[in-house]
Order: C-alpha cells, then sequence, then structure tokens
C-alpha cells in the first residue's frame, strides 16, 4: 500500500525561485492530506501533477504566512474547478476567521462543505481516523501556537493461508482467533499457531511533520518511533543563538530530537534562504544521527517501515 | 525617460504554471507601481529580477483572489528584508481589513510604515501626484467593487535654447513666458515664438489599467486618448453570453472601448484558461482596433506617445 510524502516546498519565510514556501501532500493508501499550504502551493501541485481535486484533508501547523498563505487561492480554485467534495481544514482556530474574511470581501460563495476543526496547541489529538489510517496533531513549540502532524497506518489483520485452512479444517472461529494472533489450541492439544497459519503483515508505518518549533524534548513523547521524521532545520549549529531567538530549530538539534525519539529516518526541511548549499547542515546533524537526508522541492519520499530499514542495512 | 510596463501575470482566475495571476510593475521615471499582485507576485518578481523594494506604492484593483492574494505575502517578505521606506496601497477599503488580519494572526510587527488609502468604485480620484508623475483611480464594472489605475506623466516645461537666449538678450520674465509655451511679444513689435525658441518637450504619455470589467463605454471617458491600455479579455466573442454573466469582457469588446477611447495602443490580457492560444482572441480584437497586442507573463512594454506611433506608422 501506498505511503509517500511528496515535497512541494520546504523553503524558510522567504520564498525564493526553486525554494517554496512550506507544503507536501502525503499519499497514505491513496488518500491524500495536505500538510501546510504555503503561498504558491496550487501552482506546485500542478507542477508536480498531483490530483489536487482528491485532497480532502488540509492540516495547518500555524499561521505564519510562509505556512498557509496559499490556503485562501487553493479554495477557490478547488471551489472554480467545481469540487462538490466535503473539504476538511485542521488548523489554528483563528484560520477559519482568514478563510471566512477572504470569502467574504470577494463576495464568494463555496458549492462544496468545507468543515473546520480546530487543533489544540496544548496536547496531543486525533484530528481523524479510518479503517485504516490515523491522523494526529501535537504540540510544539514555535513564537505563535503552533502543531505538527502525525500520520500512521492502522495495523492490518492478518490473512490465515488458504491450505492451512484445507488441511486443518479451520472453523470461523478458529479463523477469527487467528487473525487476533493468537495460537488455536484444539481440545486433542492440538496447537495452530498463527505465525505459521497467516500470511505475514507488513508493519504499520507512520511520518510526523514537525515544522516550526524550537529545540523541545517534549516533543520526542509524541512522534516517539515514527518511521519517517520531517523536522525543520532553519539553521545550522552556528546560529544556534539566533535559532533560540526566532523559536526554530538547528540541524543538530533535528537530529538530537530523531536520536531520543528512536525514529527511523530524519529528513530535514526549512532551511534559512541565509543557506545555497547544505552539506554543512547535513554533515552536523549526520554526526548526530546517520540517517538524515535533505528535502527539496519535487522530492517523494516513501515511507518505509523502522523494521525494513533494519533488513535493509544488514 | 523611462515609462515601462512589466507585465508579471495575466492569467484568470485559475493560476497555472507559466500564466501567473494579475500583476504588472509600471515603472515611471524610476519610480516604481505595482498595479495588482495576484498569489506568487514575490516570485515573479524575482524571477524577473525587479528591485521589488524599490516598488512603494501598491494599487489593487478589486478583492477577488487572483488580484491581491500574493500582497499579505509580500508585505511579510517587505518586512523580513529590512525595509524601512514607507509603502502606499490603494484599494478598496476592506483590503485594510484583510491585510491588519493576516498581521494580528501572525502576531507580527511592521517595521516599516504602512499607509492605506481606500480607492472610491464611484468616481475618479487622483491618488498619488509629484513633481511628474501622476496617480489615478477610475470606476469599472464587475461583480464586486472594481477600479482600474492610470498613470500620466505631467507635461514638462519646455527649455529655452541658450543660442536665442544670447542672441535676444533675453530677460528672466520672457524665459518664463516662453517656457508657459507663450510667445514673447517685445514693445517694438519683435515678436519671439516659444515653437522656435524653445526645445520640443516629448509628448506627456499616459497608461490606463483595466482588470476585470464587463464591457461599459462610461470608461472611454476616463481612459480617453491614453497612449496605451491594457484592458481584460476573459473570453472570445463567442462566449459574450458567459462574459456578460461573469461581469467579464470579449476581446472584441476591448477593443471596441479601445477604439472609442481614441487610445493609441491596446493589451489584451486576464485571458480564460481555457484559452491555450490567442489567435483567435488577437484577430477579433484587431478587426475592430489594429494596434492590439496579447499580454504575457515576463513581457515588458515601453508605453510610446500617441504621436509617435503615428509617426512609426506613417
Amino acid at each position: 500500500m501506498r505511503f509517500e510524502v511528496h515535497i512541494l516546498g520546504c523553503g524558510a519565510a522567504l520564498p525564493l525561485p526553486g525554494r517554496n514556501p512550506t507544503a507536501q501532500v502525503v499519499n497514505v493508501h491513496e488518500k491524500q492530506f495536505l500538510f501546510d499550504c504555503g503561498e504558491g502551493t496550487q501552482i506546485a501541485l500542478r507542477k508536480e501533477r498531483i490530483r489536487m481535486m482528491r485532497i480532502d484533508h488540509i492540516c495547518i501547523s500555524h499561521l505564519h504566512g510562509d505556512h498557509y498563505l496559499g490556503l485562501p487561492g487553493l479554495v477557490s480554485t478547488f471551489n472554480l474547478l467545481g469540487r462538490t467534495r466535503p473539504l476538511h481544514i485542521y488548523g489554528p482556530d483563528r484560520l477559519k476567521e482568514v478563510l471566512d474574511l477572504h470569502q467574504e470581501v470577494g463576495e464568494g460563495r463555496l458549492d462544496f462543505p468545507l468543515h473546520f476543526h480546530p487543533t489544540s496547541p496544548e496536547e496531543p489529538q486525533v484530528l481523524f481516523e479510518d479503517g485504516s489510517v490515523q491522523l494526529e496533531s501535537f504540540p510544539v513549540k514555535h513564537r505563535i501556537p503552533t502543531t505538527g502532524f502525525l500520520l500512521r497506518e492502522k495495523e492490518r489483520e492478518p490473512g490465515v493461508k488458504r491450505d492451512w485452512v484445507r488441511r486443518h479444517d479451520l472453523v470461523p472461529s478458529e479463523i477469527l482467533a487467528l487473525k487476533r494472533k493468537e495460537d488455536v489450541v484444539r481440545a486433542d492439544g492440538t496447537r495452530i499457531p498463527f505465525a505459521e497459519a497467516c500470511h505475514p503483515v507488513p508493519a504499520a508505518r507512520s511520518y510526523a511533520f514537525a515544522a516550526d518549533t524550537r529545540y523541545w524534548e517534549v516533543l520526542t513523547e509524541f512522534i516517539r518511533g515514527v518511521d519517517l521524521l520531517y523536522h525543520e532545520a532553519t539553521f545550522g549549529e552556528e546560529m544556534k543563538a539566533r535559532a533560540e531567538k526566532t523559536f526554530h530549530s538547528t540541524a543538530r538539534q533535528a537530529a538530537r530530537i530523531a536520536d531520543r525519539a528512536g525514529v527511523g529516518r530524519l529528513v530535514l526541511g526549512h532551511v534559512s534562504a541565509r543557506y545555497d548549499r547544505f552539506d554543512s547542515l547535513l554533515e552536523e546533524a549526520r554526526a548526530v544521527f546517520p540517517e538524515t537526508m535533505m528535502a527539496e522541492d519535487g522530492m517523494m519520499l516513501e515511507v518505509v517501515s523502522c523494521e525494513e530499514i533494519g533488513e535493509r542495512g544488514a
């Protein structure tokens, strides 16, 4: 099943050609979630040939312009393109006010239902779930109320192998027990171990997005063990004082969070426009957490389970 | 003296790659005016290598997203880049509310003075003038309150030729009269004609911007005789009913306005995303008004006086 992060923009506050402000589409099992929506996101969606009308959930981390200024335009474009399916927007409560005002001054009317769900900057929340995925928000520490977002696959039930059903004449209650990962022990003492009777189930994967935030260890509790973490790294360690002052992180701090949270892989983004090249940031992060990558506009990242990373590494 | 229009975007409501929403920079005598500011304008300014901090006047025609959604981001970028010089914004009164709300939710503070000047959708206004140029707004007819904008060079005083001063021993009062374009007649009957004594002065040029508007003949009074007119042409004549319904114009209607207003040249923009090619629009406009061009993103147009167009054509 697909679980991919498509980076549309990973620049910081100053957009530059080729360095869009923050936006990324996460495709989990063909459900598309947009995380942040900086100015120009609708153009980036077209450039990357993403079927934008299939985005039903938009999550906004906070109300600094580089994370949400593309949203009013995207909503308006959805409307112009004749959208009828509902759109869910999750973000700080005042985002609703902003969207309403834009709608009001343009004297427009939306022809599709827009459901707004305020996020809490105080505690983790489950924002949405269905049979296969769960969307959560969690607090981070920035200058204004900000959250990160987390997408988890739900653990799948294993399927029982057909030849085992036949060979042992399994009855429905036994099959259900195996699917619950319980061994079946019959009255005559026969043991049917689920681990052998069932197809192996791929591990449930998870992805966390944390931009913008200063170094904050509490964060590790919310994202513990995720397979992929996107964490901001606005500065290098040489600008640590500035990072602190502006409630941003250094690359090394991001790596330390990844390390302490025991995540699978780390991808760094939201690098300040002052950096032309990212070598030094990557180097300082890898010294702490080797499984680190730099984000780039247009990059596609597959979310791979930690187990699989381990196997690949072995 | 420079008088140029640099098109940053001339697309319609649906932005596409390579077809930015409306924005253009008019450079008159090295003063830069931004007319409209659709989403992505700050990126377009960088791509076109325009010194954006030199823009002191921003004019917003109306509050449909494709004409102003780039403004909050541009204002924020000015601030991040350390702007201190004042910025003047002209537009519908509720634009102030929008800018204030964005500022407020981001808990930001501007380090430069921002002066907001509401425009009137009811009557023409002079918004700004200095020794050499004048900026005006004028009503157009769209679904919501909308204005166009007009930039005029002021007529320059002619300079008196040095050899005439010497040959006739011109006294200051005589020189001033000649500069006022009056012939000097002395007590002895000698006539000194200003047309010969003075250097010829290039005609004062003017540029009008009208997007978005339906066909509205009253408009011709406000833009009479301008040297260059940018007029929207969202549709071709085959979509006339739709143009009427949506308060937009067809290419032929735009040409008719240009013709009836006696302008020098016409440039068409704001073409609907449904048109891939513009040949038919251009053809139908030129049948009514031959001096018609199509706008394109990145295009630079020199504002040339009607007189000069006449000479070139001769």
